[in-house]
């Protein structure tokens, strides 16, 4: 307790850093170090690396950096005030006592690995009434957090010992790739447009194998973020979807559907019409529910008719991060093996999370009370993204989100690898005080040598006008090493 | 809305089997089913076998049937009665609008994969507190639930490609066994007596291992359960974890240290003195810490100078196994391995149990409240075991939890195998209406023929009362078999 009021109040807003010698007592340090097991270690965990999005969080210790990197999302969105709130109270004995249909005494005791009973029937019913898988054997299981189910899935499906290979964006998400590299899983890029995968440069890739010469197995799974690829932004048509679908079906390649950003599709942007100018009219609370649902693409899981695809469905981005709750549709096979693995690992989300989601998504919400929310959320990003272009436009020569830095109009092009170049523009954006991501994080292929400068910027968490002065600031930093 | 008006209301009791074909729609059935993918599987996904004890909660679903099974937590024990009680209401903005430490916008966001700097500090102070590790670089890293981390200390030390082995108790806990068996690590089961391991055994394994006969490498590692371990409930004392930790030192064995059920500690049983009998006195209320402390057995954290343990913590026995929460305690270069695969995979436990938990533990608690709790949830363990021994007393011959049935005396001894015997008695006991695990399921050497006949029961989850009378019914299984 003395120690306690000596180090006075523990101030550490989101995702601080922090590490158990901040908390120890200085005594603690008297004895000598631990031994070192680096002879014991795994091949694997010796081949980690540190999470780039993580890492990056601690550049925002200088004081004054207004960040364009992590994706976090903005508190003001999260559809949960206080734990206190009438709508979501939940207590030990409902069941028993109210005739409810779950309660604490069920939620926070041990379940079952692919989650509660109502829970799964809610990401069961929701799933049907939006995706409607065309084949009949598809199960639904809930996920912790997106990463770690992306673990799990790659365990399923591929194996170090056997050379497997992985096909994903030539820029994937950094960790995506960092969750892959450890596993020893050879990651092949595939070409991308604006509309993401190009199905040509798949078919290419799968049809010239080599593997010999490539020192790996032919891929046998794609890991693909559809709508809103992180980090390019682009969004698949439903025309692309099909096409990239019916090469994997060809080449017998099993598809990952990770879709954390499905319902936040957006309008093209329309400077003339930017959602985030003053009185622009927010139409998302007068829209039909099934207005909005046409609106959006159709997903790889609703055209799969072989049960191909392990579709990984999110709350983070759309209600909150901090459930660590999702979940995934499949073939009653692979999910009977993911939920194998389950048991053996994180035993399916909290119980916790578990409690107050369902009470938020089935007992507040319904389904179409959680359609209107969607409906919400995708128009408050939409006003965050035209905020972010809108100081594109005024600030910037380029207007896409992943911004692409035309590298050969670079005084010392030639003398300096792009790789240098895009080291030298992120460290001149710290001293001006912005964070942006390097592209370079998110190169699917690490060994190869990146052929464009990118950076990596985000509008879901900053207000309206740090953007403008963050954008201004890395305009000025791109001008400084342009010399323009 | 009318499938679920048609289907009625969901009962679905604490861990309940549950799959999403129960809640899809008739006609999601008209279409083809999925094609199989086993030729893209990896031989770790085709390895796994479902939980034992999960299975055997189909058992269950027989009505009346008493479950000595599986060791749920009876939730009258659970500290939280409901999520809207006053001392943990937890808002989005407390931080900003009440001056606190700890909010929902901070713990309902993306967090540090070692988990949220507030509840860090509790668990270090704790871990400096109660285990003193006496060396100076130990760190701590939150953990989601105990199998999680295990799978993951697991992936840090053994590779299936270096036919890495570990040693354990040559009975374990069945889901530690379930989830170290896929990924290709040899397990080599050390001798135990009432103490737990025993190190001459111990010893004499690394010292005659011969890695051509064996087909795997020396074991690097060592797991158990040194306080109530999982089936057999043997402690072992201090002396017994001192030699234990020697012998390890000896052969650089590095230890798994994995105490939930450390602060249930109990006095012996006194039939005499039943804690179950009517009007038993519980003194915990009126003990002081500081004796509950010292009746405790130093862990082997507090005697681990090399920094050779790493131990785990769980609240799931003594708070909520919905928490899906729990910490591990390391040298700092283990913990940073160890963070760098939770960031890669569970990114640390669950925002909304990381927000309850801290304001249960540290700010409704405090160290010396948590203390305190310990001690009212061991003497509520205490009355359930002394009331399981009193029904073994009064309907059993034998007095030991791990139940030992003497297969010698069995009239078909020498027909049929121990295994078939255990079958036979598990079948019956069904039939009367009682589930108690197989000790079979926790053999560590799946391949070698058990040399004892085994049940284990478990008093956690079944009233005084229920108790008894399934206690009887075992009895007479175990009477029917041997025909006494």
């Amino acid at each position: 307790m003395a120690r306690r009021a000596k180090a006075g109040k523990l101030v550490a807003g989101t995702a601080a850093y922090s590490d158990s010698d901040m908390f120890k007592s200085p005594q603690a340090f008297n004895y000598p170090k631990a031994k070192r097991w680096d002879h014991l270690l795994s091949p694997e965990a010796m081949a980690r690396k540190p999470c780039a999005l993580k890492q990056a969080a601690t550049y925002l210790k200088n004081p004054g950096v207004l960040s364009l990197g992590g994706g976090l999302p903005s508190p003001e969105n999260f559809p949960i005030e206080s734990l206190k709130r009438s709508e979501i109270t939940i207590s030990k004995h409902d069941i028993r006592d109210k005739d409810a249909v779950y309660d604490l005494s069920v939620a926070l005791n041990y379940g079952q690995a692919v989650g509660s009973a109502q829970v799964l029937r809610w990401v069961t019913e929701h799933t049907e009434l939006i995706f409607r898988p065309p084949y009949s054997d598809w199960r639904c299981a809930l996920s912790i957090g997106s990463t770690g189910r992306l673990e799990s899935a790659l365990r399923l499906f591929c194996d170090r010992g056997r050379r497997d290979s992985l096909l994903t964006e030539e820029y994937s998400f950094s960790t995506a790739l960092e969750t892959i590299a450890p596993l020893g899983i050879n990651v092949v890029g595939v070409h991308v447009d604006e509309q993401g995968l190009l199905p040509k440069n798949l078919d290419e890739i799968l049809s010239n194998w080599d593997e010999s010469a490539r020192g790996a197995r032919k891929p046998t799974v794609l890991y693909t973020v559809p709508s809103g690829q992180n980090p390019t932004g682009a969004t698949m048509g439903a025309q692309r979807r099909k096409d990239v679908y019916d090469v994997c079906s060809k080449h017998d390649v099993y598809i990952f559907e990770d879709e954390p950003y499905y319902y936040l599709q957006m309008p093209a942007y329309d400077k003339a019409n930017s959602a985030a100018k003053p009185g622009a009219v927010d139409t998302s609370s007068t829209q039909s529910t099934d207005s909005f649902l046409q609106s959006l693409i159709p997903t790889m899981l609703s055209i799969d008719v072989d049960g191909r695809v392990l579709r990984m469905d999110s709350f983070s981005k759309i209600i909150v991060p901090g459930s660590r709750m999702g979940w995934v549709t499949a073939s009653e096979q692979i999910i009977e093996r993911y939920i194998r693995h389950n048991e053996c690992s994180s035993q399916g989300p909290a119980g916790f999370s578990q409690a107050l989601m369902y009470k938020l998504l089935d007992e507040t919400w319904g389904h179409e009370g959680y359609l209107r929310w969607l409906m919400h959320i995708r128009s408050e990003y939409t006003r965050r993204r035209d905020a972010l272009l809108d100081a594109c436009e005024a600030h910037l020569p380029k207007e896409v989100l992943w911004l692409s830095v035309d590298h050969t109009r670079h005084p010392h092009a030639g003398q300096k690898t792009i790789l240098e170049l895009e080291e030298e523009i992120f460290e001149s954006c710290i001293e001006r005080g912005v964070l942006a991501c390097r592209g370079s994080w998110f190169r699917a292929e690490r060994d190869v040598e990146p052929t464009g400068l990118f950076f990596r910027t985000t509008f879901a968490a900053s207000s309206q006008a740090d953007m403008d002065v963050a954008i201004q600031r890395f305009g000025q930093a791109i001008r400084a090493s342009f010399g323009i």
